[in-house]
Protein backbone atom coordinates (compact mmCIF):
# COMPACT_ATOMS: atom_id res chain seq x y z
CA UNK A 1 0.00 0.00 0.00
CA UNK A 2 1.37 3.58 -0.69
CA UNK A 3 1.40 6.25 1.49
CA UNK A 4 -0.96 7.97 -0.22
CA UNK A 5 -3.53 5.35 -0.21
CA UNK A 6 -3.33 5.27 3.69
CA UNK A 7 -3.83 9.46 3.67
CA UNK A 8 -6.73 8.68 1.77
CA UNK A 9 -8.08 6.31 3.86
CA UNK A 10 -7.50 8.33 6.97
CA UNK A 11 -9.61 11.33 5.48
CA UNK A 12 -12.46 8.84 4.20
CA UNK A 13 -13.16 7.32 7.58
CA UNK A 14 -12.25 10.61 9.25
CA UNK A 15 -9.98 8.15 11.61
CA UNK A 16 -6.92 6.78 11.96
CA UNK A 17 -7.61 3.73 14.42
CA UNK A 18 -6.01 0.81 14.08
CA UNK A 19 -7.73 -2.17 16.02
CA UNK A 20 -4.98 -4.74 17.75
CA UNK A 21 -6.41 -8.09 17.36
CA UNK A 22 -5.16 -9.92 20.48
CA UNK A 23 -7.33 -12.95 20.22
CA UNK A 24 -7.08 -14.87 23.18
CA UNK A 25 -8.92 -17.74 23.54
CA UNK A 26 -9.77 -17.64 26.93
CA UNK A 27 -11.46 -14.11 26.40
CA UNK A 28 -13.73 -14.60 23.76
CA UNK A 29 -16.79 -14.98 24.45
CA UNK A 30 -18.35 -18.75 25.12
CA UNK A 31 -21.14 -19.06 22.09
CA UNK A 32 -18.00 -18.02 19.94
CA UNK A 33 -15.95 -21.15 21.24
CA UNK A 34 -18.80 -23.53 20.15
CA UNK A 35 -18.02 -22.45 16.34
CA UNK A 36 -15.33 -24.45 14.23
CA UNK A 37 -12.65 -22.01 14.64
CA UNK A 38 -13.74 -20.05 17.35
CA UNK A 39 -10.56 -17.11 17.14
CA UNK A 40 -10.96 -16.65 13.25
CA UNK A 41 -14.78 -16.61 13.89
CA UNK A 42 -14.33 -13.79 16.60
CA UNK A 43 -12.29 -11.97 15.26
CA UNK A 44 -14.32 -11.89 11.69
CA UNK A 45 -17.16 -10.22 13.73
CA UNK A 46 -14.83 -8.29 15.11
CA UNK A 47 -13.55 -6.87 11.56
CA UNK A 48 -17.18 -6.71 10.06
CA UNK A 49 -18.33 -4.60 13.12
CA UNK A 50 -15.40 -1.78 13.43
CA UNK A 51 -13.83 -1.90 9.41
CA UNK A 52 -16.16 1.17 9.42
CA UNK A 53 -13.97 2.78 12.12
CA UNK A 54 -10.80 1.11 11.67
CA UNK A 55 -7.72 2.38 9.21
CA UNK A 56 -5.79 -0.94 10.20
CA UNK A 57 -5.44 -3.99 12.11
CA UNK A 58 -2.63 -5.47 13.72
CA UNK A 59 -2.73 -9.20 15.61
CA UNK A 60 -0.04 -9.74 17.20
CA UNK A 61 2.00 -12.89 16.77
CA UNK A 62 1.79 -14.00 20.10
CA UNK A 63 -1.57 -14.78 20.71
CA UNK A 64 -1.19 -17.38 17.46
CA UNK A 65 1.50 -18.24 18.15
CA UNK A 66 0.75 -19.78 22.06
CA UNK A 67 -1.70 -22.42 19.87
CA UNK A 68 1.32 -23.69 17.61
CA UNK A 69 -0.22 -24.65 14.32
CA UNK A 70 -4.01 -24.07 15.24
CA UNK A 71 -3.13 -20.54 16.12
CA UNK A 72 -1.34 -20.08 13.11
CA UNK A 73 -3.98 -21.27 10.82
CA UNK A 74 -6.16 -18.91 12.61
CA UNK A 75 -3.56 -15.78 11.80
CA UNK A 76 -3.35 -16.84 8.19
CA UNK A 77 -6.89 -17.10 7.61
CA UNK A 78 -7.71 -13.50 9.51
CA UNK A 79 -4.74 -12.08 7.30
CA UNK A 80 -6.33 -13.49 3.84
CA UNK A 81 -10.09 -12.43 4.87
CA UNK A 82 -8.62 -9.04 6.04
CA UNK A 83 -7.21 -8.82 2.74
CA UNK A 84 -10.02 -10.02 0.68
CA UNK A 85 -12.92 -8.23 1.77
CA UNK A 86 -11.35 -4.75 2.61
CA UNK A 87 -8.25 -4.63 0.84
CA UNK A 88 -8.02 -0.53 1.48
CA UNK A 89 -7.19 -1.63 5.07
CA UNK A 90 -3.65 -1.37 6.33
CA UNK A 91 -2.43 -4.85 8.39
CA UNK A 92 0.14 -5.26 10.45
CA UNK A 93 1.92 -8.13 11.70
CA UNK A 94 3.15 -7.24 15.22
CA UNK A 95 6.09 -9.58 14.96
CA UNK A 96 8.88 -7.67 16.46
CA UNK A 97 11.27 -9.91 14.01
CA UNK A 98 14.79 -9.12 13.63
CA UNK A 99 17.86 -11.24 12.54
CA UNK A 100 21.00 -11.46 10.95
CA UNK A 101 21.05 -10.38 7.49
CA UNK A 102 19.50 -13.87 5.50
CA UNK A 103 17.42 -14.66 8.55
CA UNK A 104 15.87 -11.70 8.98
CA UNK A 105 15.38 -12.08 4.64
CA UNK A 106 13.14 -15.25 5.71
CA UNK A 107 10.86 -13.33 8.36
CA UNK A 108 10.26 -10.78 5.46
CA UNK A 109 9.38 -13.69 2.66
CA UNK A 110 6.83 -14.87 5.64
CA UNK A 111 5.04 -11.62 6.68
CA UNK A 112 5.43 -9.86 2.94
CA UNK A 113 5.13 -13.03 0.26
CA UNK A 114 3.65 -16.17 2.40
CA UNK A 115 1.38 -13.83 3.98
CA UNK A 116 0.13 -10.34 3.07
CA UNK A 117 0.82 -7.64 5.28
CA UNK A 118 1.65 -4.16 4.53
CA UNK A 119 3.73 -3.88 7.35
CA UNK A 120 5.98 -6.10 9.98
CA UNK A 121 7.16 -4.26 13.79
CA UNK A 122 10.69 -4.82 13.81
CA UNK A 123 13.30 -4.64 16.73
CA UNK A 124 15.93 -2.52 15.90
CA UNK A 125 18.90 -4.04 18.57
CA UNK A 126 20.98 -5.74 15.83
CA UNK A 127 21.12 -2.60 13.39
CA UNK A 128 20.82 -2.07 9.60
CA UNK A 129 21.43 -5.48 8.23
CA UNK A 130 18.98 -6.87 10.17
CA UNK A 131 16.13 -4.21 9.18
CA UNK A 132 17.27 -4.26 5.70
CA UNK A 133 15.62 -6.91 3.79
CA UNK A 134 12.33 -5.88 4.72
CA UNK A 135 12.92 -2.57 3.08
CA UNK A 136 13.24 -4.41 -0.28
CA UNK A 137 9.64 -4.71 -0.68
CA UNK A 138 7.87 -2.18 -2.97
CA UNK A 139 5.07 -0.82 -1.07
CA UNK A 140 5.29 -2.98 2.32
CA UNK A 141 6.73 -1.10 5.71
CA UNK A 142 8.58 -1.67 8.84
CA UNK A 143 8.10 -0.42 11.99
CA UNK A 144 10.84 0.09 13.43
CA UNK A 145 10.59 -0.14 17.72
CA UNK A 146 11.73 3.09 18.67
CA UNK A 147 10.13 4.31 22.28
CA UNK A 148 7.52 1.27 23.52
CA UNK A 149 4.64 2.04 25.79
CA UNK A 150 5.71 -0.62 28.86
CA UNK A 151 7.44 0.10 31.73
CA UNK A 152 10.71 -1.68 30.75
CA UNK A 153 11.43 0.77 28.21
CA UNK A 154 13.01 2.73 30.71
CA UNK A 155 15.71 0.44 31.10
CA UNK A 156 17.82 0.95 27.87
CA UNK A 157 15.87 3.10 25.80
CA UNK A 158 16.29 6.18 28.11
CA UNK A 159 20.08 5.13 28.04
CA UNK A 160 22.11 8.03 27.64
CA UNK A 161 24.79 8.18 24.82
CA UNK A 162 27.96 9.77 25.61
CA UNK A 163 26.97 12.70 23.10
CA UNK A 164 23.89 13.46 25.37
CA UNK A 165 21.43 11.32 23.20
CA UNK A 166 18.62 8.90 24.29
CA UNK A 167 19.35 5.52 23.41
CA UNK A 168 15.81 5.87 21.26
CA UNK A 169 17.18 9.41 19.66
CA UNK A 170 20.14 6.80 18.09
CA UNK A 171 18.03 4.24 17.09
CA UNK A 172 15.67 6.92 15.24
CA UNK A 173 19.04 9.37 14.01
CA UNK A 174 20.45 5.92 12.18
CA UNK A 175 17.73 4.01 11.17
CA UNK A 176 15.35 6.66 9.33
CA UNK A 177 18.66 6.89 7.12
CA UNK A 178 18.15 3.27 6.10
CA UNK A 179 15.03 4.20 4.29
CA UNK A 180 12.22 6.77 3.89
CA UNK A 181 9.19 7.74 5.43
CA UNK A 182 7.16 5.66 2.55
CA UNK A 183 8.52 2.45 3.57
CA UNK A 184 9.59 3.01 7.50
CA UNK A 185 7.20 3.68 10.46
CA UNK A 186 7.88 3.96 14.28
CA UNK A 187 6.92 2.58 17.21
CA UNK A 188 6.23 5.72 19.89
CA UNK A 189 4.28 4.64 22.84
CA UNK A 190 1.07 6.81 24.08
CA UNK A 191 2.36 6.71 27.65
CA UNK A 192 4.97 8.77 26.41
CA UNK A 193 3.55 11.63 25.08
CA UNK A 194 5.91 13.79 26.45
CA UNK A 195 9.05 12.55 23.81
CA UNK A 196 6.46 13.29 21.07
CA UNK A 197 8.00 16.81 20.38
CA UNK A 198 11.18 15.43 20.34
CA UNK A 199 10.40 12.32 18.01
CA UNK A 200 9.19 14.42 16.07
CA UNK A 201 11.29 17.03 15.24
CA UNK A 202 13.86 13.82 14.52
CA UNK A 203 11.53 12.55 11.82
CA UNK A 204 8.78 15.14 11.04
CA UNK A 205 7.25 13.07 7.96
CA UNK A 206 7.40 9.43 9.15
CA UNK A 207 3.92 7.44 10.38
CA UNK A 208 3.51 6.60 13.85
CA UNK A 209 2.07 3.40 15.43
CA UNK A 210 0.95 4.30 18.95
CA UNK A 211 -0.12 1.55 21.20
CA UNK A 212 -0.50 2.10 24.74
CA UNK A 213 -4.04 3.73 24.41
CA UNK A 214 -6.61 2.64 26.37
CA UNK A 215 -5.33 -0.26 28.72
CA UNK A 216 -2.11 0.90 29.47
CA UNK A 217 -3.43 4.22 30.06
CA UNK A 218 -2.34 6.63 27.34
CA UNK A 219 -4.25 9.53 26.49
CA UNK A 220 -5.48 9.88 22.59
CA UNK A 221 -5.70 13.76 23.01
CA UNK A 222 -2.15 13.76 24.43
CA UNK A 223 -0.72 11.61 21.50
CA UNK A 224 -3.07 13.77 18.81
CA UNK A 225 -1.91 17.23 20.35
CA UNK A 226 2.32 16.49 20.20
CA UNK A 227 2.21 13.63 17.34
CA UNK A 228 -0.09 14.81 14.26
CA UNK A 229 1.79 15.94 11.26
CA UNK A 230 0.20 17.33 8.25
CA UNK A 231 -0.47 14.42 7.03
CA UNK A 232 -1.86 12.84 9.94
CA UNK A 233 1.13 10.88 10.62
CA UNK A 234 -0.68 8.88 13.51
CA UNK A 235 -2.10 4.99 13.30
CA UNK A 236 -3.73 4.92 16.77
CA UNK A 237 -3.86 1.32 18.44
CA UNK A 238 -5.97 0.00 20.83
CA UNK A 239 -6.32 -3.84 21.54
CA UNK A 240 -7.96 -5.35 25.17
CA UNK A 241 -10.06 -2.34 25.42
CA UNK A 242 -11.84 -3.16 22.18
CA UNK A 243 -12.44 -6.24 21.32
CA UNK A 244 -13.17 -7.09 24.72
CA UNK A 245 -15.53 -4.64 24.83
CA UNK A 246 -18.06 -6.98 25.99
CA UNK A 247 -18.40 -10.25 25.95
CA UNK A 248 -22.49 -11.79 25.34
CA UNK A 249 -24.30 -11.79 21.94
CA UNK A 250 -23.47 -8.16 21.00
CA UNK A 251 -19.62 -8.21 21.56
CA UNK A 252 -18.98 -7.45 18.51
CA UNK A 253 -21.14 -4.50 18.38
CA UNK A 254 -19.88 -3.03 21.67
CA UNK A 255 -16.76 -3.71 19.91
CA UNK A 256 -18.14 -1.07 17.31
CA UNK A 257 -19.47 1.52 20.02
CA UNK A 258 -15.59 1.81 21.77
CA UNK A 259 -14.24 2.18 18.33
CA UNK A 260 -16.77 4.64 17.56
CA UNK A 261 -15.94 6.77 20.93
CA UNK A 262 -12.13 6.67 19.31
CA UNK A 263 -13.02 7.48 16.05
CA UNK A 264 -15.25 10.79 17.47
CA UNK A 265 -11.97 11.68 19.10
CA UNK A 266 -9.96 11.05 16.12
CA UNK A 267 -12.33 13.47 13.99
CA UNK A 268 -12.01 16.27 16.20
CA UNK A 269 -8.22 15.96 15.98
CA UNK A 270 -8.28 15.83 12.43
CA UNK A 271 -10.46 18.92 11.73
CA UNK A 272 -8.35 20.86 14.47
CA UNK A 273 -5.32 20.21 11.99
CA UNK A 274 -7.28 20.98 9.34
CA UNK A 275 -6.40 17.46 7.68
CA UNK A 276 -9.93 16.64 6.79
CA UNK B 1 16.90 -29.19 31.77
CA UNK B 2 18.92 -28.06 34.73
CA UNK B 3 22.39 -26.45 34.35
CA UNK B 4 24.41 -29.61 35.77
CA UNK B 5 22.35 -31.72 33.50
CA UNK B 6 23.81 -29.39 30.37
CA UNK B 7 27.04 -29.68 32.15
CA UNK B 8 27.23 -33.63 32.31
CA UNK B 9 26.26 -33.67 28.65
CA UNK B 10 29.01 -31.69 27.93
CA UNK B 11 31.60 -33.96 29.51
CA UNK B 12 29.82 -37.58 28.57
CA UNK B 13 30.42 -35.88 24.56
CA UNK B 14 33.23 -33.62 24.65
CA UNK B 15 32.12 -31.25 23.04
CA UNK B 16 29.79 -28.01 23.23
CA UNK B 17 28.65 -27.71 19.73
CA UNK B 18 24.93 -27.02 18.87
CA UNK B 19 24.05 -27.25 15.33
CA UNK B 20 21.87 -24.59 13.66
CA UNK B 21 18.63 -25.95 11.89
CA UNK B 22 18.34 -23.20 9.44
CA UNK B 23 16.52 -25.69 6.78
CA UNK B 24 16.28 -23.90 3.91
CA UNK B 25 13.31 -25.40 1.52
CA UNK B 26 15.88 -24.65 -1.88
CA UNK B 27 19.03 -25.74 -0.08
CA UNK B 28 17.94 -29.30 1.15
CA UNK B 29 19.16 -32.47 -1.53
CA UNK B 30 16.73 -33.43 -4.50
CA UNK B 31 16.19 -36.77 -3.11
CA UNK B 32 14.90 -35.56 0.31
CA UNK B 33 12.76 -33.31 -1.80
CA UNK B 34 11.05 -36.09 -2.94
CA UNK B 35 9.79 -37.48 0.65
CA UNK B 36 6.49 -36.32 2.35
CA UNK B 37 7.56 -34.01 4.65
CA UNK B 38 11.04 -33.15 3.25
CA UNK B 39 11.96 -30.20 5.56
CA UNK B 40 11.10 -32.53 8.54
CA UNK B 41 13.11 -35.56 7.03
CA UNK B 42 15.91 -33.63 6.15
CA UNK B 43 16.18 -32.23 9.98
CA UNK B 44 15.68 -36.03 11.41
CA UNK B 45 18.51 -37.40 8.82
CA UNK B 46 21.15 -34.25 10.14
CA UNK B 47 19.99 -34.88 13.69
CA UNK B 48 20.21 -38.73 14.06
CA UNK B 49 24.09 -38.47 11.92
CA UNK B 50 24.98 -35.68 13.97
CA UNK B 51 23.47 -36.39 17.87
CA UNK B 52 26.74 -38.06 18.90
CA UNK B 53 28.50 -34.63 18.68
CA UNK B 54 25.87 -32.23 19.21
CA UNK B 55 24.94 -31.00 22.97
CA UNK B 56 21.78 -28.54 21.57
CA UNK B 57 19.72 -27.80 18.55
CA UNK B 58 18.69 -24.51 17.52
CA UNK B 59 16.22 -24.33 14.69
CA UNK B 60 16.06 -20.64 13.90
CA UNK B 61 12.49 -20.03 13.70
CA UNK B 62 12.66 -17.67 10.23
CA UNK B 63 13.37 -21.04 8.04
CA UNK B 64 10.14 -22.08 8.92
CA UNK B 65 7.81 -19.18 9.39
CA UNK B 66 8.52 -18.27 5.60
CA UNK B 67 6.40 -21.51 4.86
CA UNK B 68 4.01 -20.34 7.19
CA UNK B 69 1.59 -23.20 8.28
CA UNK B 70 3.81 -26.08 6.87
CA UNK B 71 7.00 -24.38 7.96
CA UNK B 72 5.39 -24.57 11.56
CA UNK B 73 4.26 -28.25 11.12
CA UNK B 74 7.78 -29.36 10.16
CA UNK B 75 9.19 -26.97 13.38
CA UNK B 76 6.55 -28.12 15.72
CA UNK B 77 7.62 -32.25 14.26
CA UNK B 78 11.12 -31.36 15.09
CA UNK B 79 11.27 -30.11 18.16
CA UNK B 80 8.74 -33.12 19.40
CA UNK B 81 11.16 -35.67 17.25
CA UNK B 82 14.58 -34.35 19.27
CA UNK B 83 12.70 -34.04 22.98
CA UNK B 84 11.65 -37.70 21.96
CA UNK B 85 15.01 -39.08 20.60
CA UNK B 86 17.20 -37.56 22.67
CA UNK B 87 15.68 -35.82 25.31
CA UNK B 88 19.34 -34.98 26.89
CA UNK B 89 19.55 -32.57 23.96
CA UNK B 90 19.49 -28.84 24.88
CA UNK B 91 16.32 -27.42 22.51
CA UNK B 92 16.34 -24.01 22.07
CA UNK B 93 14.07 -21.80 19.83
CA UNK B 94 15.99 -18.98 17.84
CA UNK B 95 12.99 -16.58 18.27
CA UNK B 96 14.61 -13.22 18.96
CA UNK B 97 11.35 -12.42 21.37
CA UNK B 98 10.12 -9.41 22.73
CA UNK B 99 6.58 -7.72 23.68
CA UNK B 100 5.16 -6.27 26.08
CA UNK B 101 5.26 -8.23 29.60
CA UNK B 102 1.46 -9.88 28.94
CA UNK B 103 2.26 -10.53 25.13
CA UNK B 104 5.55 -12.13 26.14
CA UNK B 105 3.91 -14.38 28.59
CA UNK B 106 2.14 -15.83 25.34
CA UNK B 107 5.44 -15.93 23.64
CA UNK B 108 6.63 -18.05 26.63
CA UNK B 109 3.44 -20.04 26.35
CA UNK B 110 4.51 -20.83 22.75
CA UNK B 111 8.02 -22.09 23.32
CA UNK B 112 7.35 -23.81 26.97
CA UNK B 113 4.66 -24.95 27.03
CA UNK B 114 2.66 -25.48 23.44
CA UNK B 115 6.26 -26.60 22.54
CA UNK B 116 8.61 -28.17 24.48
CA UNK B 117 11.89 -26.17 24.22
CA UNK B 118 14.70 -25.83 27.05
CA UNK B 119 15.53 -22.13 25.77
CA UNK B 120 14.34 -19.29 23.52
CA UNK B 121 16.52 -16.24 22.09
CA UNK B 122 14.92 -12.87 23.20
CA UNK B 123 15.73 -9.14 22.23
CA UNK B 124 16.39 -6.69 25.35
CA UNK B 125 15.67 -3.81 23.72
CA UNK B 126 12.01 -3.52 25.31
CA UNK B 127 13.65 -4.17 28.45
CA UNK B 128 12.75 -6.19 32.18
CA UNK B 129 9.03 -7.06 31.86
CA UNK B 130 10.04 -8.15 28.12
CA UNK B 131 11.89 -10.56 29.46
CA UNK B 132 10.81 -11.59 32.75
CA UNK B 133 8.06 -13.58 31.75
CA UNK B 134 10.29 -16.34 30.40
CA UNK B 135 11.83 -16.41 33.75
CA UNK B 136 8.75 -17.86 35.46
CA UNK B 137 9.60 -21.39 34.16
CA UNK B 138 11.23 -24.15 36.17
CA UNK B 139 14.60 -25.15 34.49
CA UNK B 140 14.17 -22.99 31.29
CA UNK B 141 16.25 -20.54 30.05
CA UNK B 142 16.40 -17.33 28.04
CA UNK B 143 19.21 -16.20 26.01
CA UNK B 144 19.62 -12.37 26.29
CA UNK B 145 21.01 -10.85 22.71
CA UNK B 146 23.82 -9.10 23.70
CA UNK B 147 26.56 -8.87 21.39
CA UNK B 148 25.16 -10.15 18.11
CA UNK B 149 27.65 -11.33 15.42
CA UNK B 150 26.18 -9.51 12.13
CA UNK B 151 27.89 -6.14 10.52
CA UNK B 152 24.68 -4.29 12.22
CA UNK B 153 26.14 -5.43 15.62
CA UNK B 154 27.75 -1.91 15.82
CA UNK B 155 25.05 0.44 14.93
CA UNK B 156 23.53 0.39 18.99
CA UNK B 157 25.32 -2.34 20.61
CA UNK B 158 28.87 -0.39 20.82
CA UNK B 159 26.65 2.88 21.30
CA UNK B 160 28.70 4.08 24.28
CA UNK B 161 26.48 5.46 27.51
CA UNK B 162 27.15 8.80 29.26
CA UNK B 163 29.17 6.33 31.92
CA UNK B 164 31.09 5.31 29.17
CA UNK B 165 29.79 1.55 28.65
CA UNK B 166 28.86 -0.04 25.55
CA UNK B 167 25.62 -0.80 25.01
CA UNK B 168 25.83 -4.42 25.43
CA UNK B 169 27.90 -3.80 28.45
CA UNK B 170 24.53 -2.42 30.10
CA UNK B 171 22.66 -4.89 28.79
CA UNK B 172 24.76 -7.59 30.57
CA UNK B 173 24.86 -5.31 33.83
CA UNK B 174 21.30 -5.11 33.77
CA UNK B 175 20.13 -7.88 32.90
CA UNK B 176 21.78 -10.50 34.37
CA UNK B 177 19.83 -9.23 37.54
CA UNK B 178 16.60 -10.32 36.36
CA UNK B 179 17.60 -13.78 36.49
CA UNK B 180 20.81 -16.13 37.40
CA UNK B 181 22.84 -17.90 35.55
CA UNK B 182 20.18 -21.30 36.15
CA UNK B 183 17.25 -19.59 33.98
CA UNK B 184 19.62 -16.88 31.87
CA UNK B 185 21.88 -17.22 28.92
CA UNK B 186 23.61 -14.53 26.75
CA UNK B 187 24.35 -14.16 22.46
CA UNK B 188 27.71 -13.36 22.12
CA UNK B 189 29.37 -13.71 18.26
CA UNK B 190 32.01 -15.22 17.75
CA UNK B 191 33.21 -12.13 15.52
CA UNK B 192 33.99 -10.41 18.41
CA UNK B 193 36.33 -12.52 20.34
CA UNK B 194 38.33 -9.44 21.50
CA UNK B 195 35.33 -8.69 24.05
CA UNK B 196 34.98 -12.30 25.16
CA UNK B 197 37.21 -11.32 28.17
CA UNK B 198 35.22 -7.82 28.81
CA UNK B 199 31.81 -10.47 28.80
CA UNK B 200 33.42 -13.17 30.97
CA UNK B 201 34.14 -9.92 33.98
CA UNK B 202 30.56 -9.28 33.83
CA UNK B 203 28.81 -12.18 33.63
CA UNK B 204 31.57 -15.20 34.81
CA UNK B 205 29.22 -17.81 35.10
CA UNK B 206 26.53 -17.85 32.67
CA UNK B 207 26.11 -19.22 29.55
CA UNK B 208 27.16 -18.16 26.11
CA UNK B 209 25.37 -18.90 23.23
CA UNK B 210 28.03 -18.11 19.87
CA UNK B 211 26.94 -17.88 16.98
CA UNK B 212 29.29 -16.98 13.78
CA UNK B 213 31.83 -19.78 13.53
CA UNK B 214 32.26 -21.25 10.30
CA UNK B 215 29.84 -19.45 7.47
CA UNK B 216 30.02 -15.86 9.33
CA UNK B 217 34.02 -16.18 10.02
CA UNK B 218 34.79 -16.65 13.82
CA UNK B 219 37.29 -19.00 15.31
CA UNK B 220 36.14 -21.58 17.40
CA UNK B 221 40.15 -21.47 19.05
CA UNK B 222 39.57 -17.61 19.62
CA UNK B 223 36.16 -18.27 21.42
CA UNK B 224 37.25 -21.39 23.28
CA UNK B 225 40.16 -19.37 24.59
CA UNK B 226 38.75 -16.15 25.80
CA UNK B 227 35.27 -17.05 26.52
CA UNK B 228 35.17 -20.62 28.31
CA UNK B 229 34.83 -20.90 32.34
CA UNK B 230 35.30 -23.71 34.45
CA UNK B 231 32.20 -25.11 33.50
CA UNK B 232 32.69 -25.01 29.89
CA UNK B 233 29.99 -22.50 30.11
CA UNK B 234 29.95 -22.04 26.16
CA UNK B 235 27.50 -23.37 23.78
CA UNK B 236 29.23 -22.86 20.10
CA UNK B 237 26.37 -22.74 17.13
CA UNK B 238 27.57 -23.96 13.90
CA UNK B 239 24.01 -23.58 10.71
CA UNK B 240 24.87 -23.55 7.48
CA UNK B 241 28.39 -25.15 7.37
CA UNK B 242 27.11 -28.24 8.90
CA UNK B 243 23.98 -28.90 7.55
CA UNK B 244 24.49 -27.53 4.36
CA UNK B 245 28.01 -29.98 4.28
CA UNK B 246 26.71 -32.10 1.37
CA UNK B 247 23.94 -32.22 -0.54
CA UNK B 248 24.22 -35.72 -2.29
CA UNK B 249 22.56 -39.24 -0.53
CA UNK B 250 25.49 -38.86 1.87
CA UNK B 251 24.43 -35.61 3.28
CA UNK B 252 24.10 -36.52 6.83
CA UNK B 253 27.49 -38.09 6.97
CA UNK B 254 29.09 -35.25 5.54
CA UNK B 255 27.50 -33.08 8.45
CA UNK B 256 28.36 -35.24 10.93
CA UNK B 257 32.31 -35.38 9.82
CA UNK B 258 32.21 -31.70 10.14
CA UNK B 259 30.93 -32.08 13.40
CA UNK B 260 33.19 -34.66 14.22
CA UNK B 261 36.04 -31.89 13.50
CA UNK B 262 34.52 -29.23 15.05
CA UNK B 263 33.97 -31.74 18.23
CA UNK B 264 37.46 -32.68 18.11
CA UNK B 265 38.52 -28.64 18.38
CA UNK B 266 36.39 -28.77 21.67
CA UNK B 267 38.03 -31.51 23.12
CA UNK B 268 41.27 -30.21 23.12
CA UNK B 269 39.70 -27.20 24.68
CA UNK B 270 37.96 -28.72 26.95
CA UNK B 271 40.85 -30.64 28.38
CA UNK B 272 43.18 -27.74 28.44
CA UNK B 273 40.87 -26.18 30.68
CA UNK B 274 40.82 -29.61 32.69
CA UNK B 275 36.83 -29.68 32.51
CA UNK B 276 37.17 -33.42 31.32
Amino acid sequence: MKKTELIDQIRSKNSYLCVGLDSTYEKIPEHIKKTERPVFEFNRQIIDATAPYAIAYKPNLAFYECRGLEGWKDLELTAQYIKSTYPEIFLIADAKRGDIGNTSAMYAKAFFETMNFDAVTVAPYMGRDSVSPFLGYKDKYIIILALTSNAGSADFQYIKSANGKNLYVEVLEKSSLWGSDENTMYVVGATHASDFEEVRKIIPSHFLLVPGVGAQGGSLEDVAGKGMNSECGLIVNASRSVIFAGNGHDFAEKSAKECENMQQIMEISLRNKKII
